[in-house]
């Protein structure tokens, strides 16, 4: 049997056909609309295309996954609030269901590439797992015993939003001193600026053509591997916010894996190498504790599509 | 049917037979003693003593469940590390089995008094609760649909245990700022001290009879009260660090309901009010968000014996 992923993103909407093996048979995608309608209607284009184009019918179809930035209410299918899209309160699932006799299951894209991660990707050989992704923001993910818990409501699991430092950087959320604004890609390119602007001399300048607008995730690390001094402070300082923020989640969750995900993982050993070093300083967090597995993400740009499927296995 | 609760501390070991009520029906306690042997031979005795007293025998009991501070392997009943007792990995439910034919729980004392309040407590009406038991250290237990999560391997929900404060004060657990470092008891009885050496003229001074060892949980809160303006600081801050530690866990859990448990609790309406007035002011994690409802603990002494008993519902 298959399911149907659909990855809604603020710029476009990506859909796929994925087997049991978690492998993407087909897939398409559209540039969003303004209005719902446009959007939803071409979804249902789109999903009886890529039905037909793999030759199967809507009975060979588990069901249509879904995952979406913004708030979710997953029992319902209701997608509450999106604002990159501006919707609020669209009732999705029963909007599909009007082309679709199947179930449809929506939930949040970060708990989507969790899920995926778990049931297709690197965490296939863990139950209990944790992820957080590093983009814009830090979204998070929770699994345990191989299902999603999403919180309360489906509303919790926003692992961006616990603190790290009281009254520390103003969030987006409108408390201060969360996770998301020091490990996030947005904070790690802050802090990179930060540095390029007390030294002048560092190799970072050159890295990005001598204009600081091209400071990405990226900078600092590579500059980091050649030696520089600077972006080596940067690097720790920013290992120094994620391994806390993880060490936190380790002793609410004590998860046998827990996912880097986004842009920043990227980094793959030099980044989880650094982060188990601080780690291992400590013993109750760590250590002396059953062990959780630091694992970088796997299915990339696909993990929206795939993990959408994965809410039906 | 009935179950029996276990309730192991420092200083001694209290049992009760407890019915489908959550009733205590009756119960004895013991002091600890030097051995494992000599607590785990009374433990048996005392079990004994209590079916017999209620004219019950071993088939009209549905089990043993046992809460017990320190770290626990549930899947194994085993107490991995039982510092004040001096245990470690005591096969205790193997032990117990070879004298009651019957099914032996053990988890975490926080752990077990968080179910125990959702089973028969202030939190009957709820499915997914967290609380916080705010003592020497600061507790926690995770309940999701009405089942307890202990996290992997049970040994999560150390809520006590993620930063609230980076590279803050120093923690018993190797890390610093911990939640428990500032919103414990111990905490708030240190905050208290500090702010009456800064002022010797606050009211605080003649509450504890001059003596400043006198300060206790209760000291800025009663003080307070009477509009001693030190005191109200203490509060206000201390109220200010536990209320930014739940708003992180609600980001995380969304909770239908979170519970305020150990000593500190006691302030009741006068704390909830104020812990309110600063949730409110943050839409993303509790005011325009699905509502965590916000209740003191109700089992009180009881907590152990019924939260261990409630491991059989």
């Amino acid at each position: 049997m298959y399911a149907i992923g659909i990855d809604i993103g603020g710029m476009s909407i990506k859909l796929g056909l994925v087997n049991e093996q978690g492998e993407i048979i087909c897939q398409s995608r559209f540039k969003t609309a303004t209005t719902v309608n446009e959007n939803v209607n071409s979804m249902v284009e789109h999903v009886k295309n890529l039905i037909e184009q793999a030759k199967l019918s809507q009975k060979d179809i588990l069901g249509i996954g879904i995952g979406c930035p913004g708030a979710v209410t997953s029992e319902t299918g209701v997608v509450a609030y999106l604002p990159n899209l501006n919707w609020e309160n669209v009732p999705l699932a029963k909007m599909l269901n009007e082309h679709f006799d199947m179930p449809i299951k929506i939930s949040n894209d970060a708990n989507v590439a969790t899920l995926g991660e778990v049931i297709y990707g690197c965490a296939k050989n863990y139950s209990t797992v944790v992820m957080f992704t590093l983009g814009t923001g830090v979204g998070g993910g929770i699994v345990i015993d191989k299902k999603l818990f999403e919180g309360g409501f489906s509303r919790g699991a926003e692992l961006g939003h616990f603190t790290l430092i009281l009254d520390g950087e103003q969030c987006s959320c409108g408390r201060k001193g969360c996770v998301e604004c020091y490990a996030s890609a947005t904070a790690l390119i802050n802090q990179t600026k930060q540095a390029m602007l007390e030294d002048k001399d560092s190799s970072m300048w050159t890295f990005v053509n001598g204009n600081i607008d091209n400071v990405d995730g990226r900078t600092a690390f590579e500059c980091s591997k050649t030696g520089d001094k600077t972006a080596n402070k940067v690097v720790d300082k920013y290992v120094y916010y994620l391994a806390e923020s993880m060490l936190s989640v380790f002793n609410i969750f004590r998860p046998e894996a827990f996912i880097l995900g986004g842009g920043i993982s990227a980094q793959g050993d030099y980044l989880i190498n650094k982060l188990k070093a601080h780690c291992e300083k400590f013993d109750y967090g760590y250590r002396d504790a059953p062990r959780t597995e630091i694992l970088t993400a796997k299915l990339g740009n696909d993990a929206g599509i795939i993990g959408a499927a994965a809410l039906f296995r």
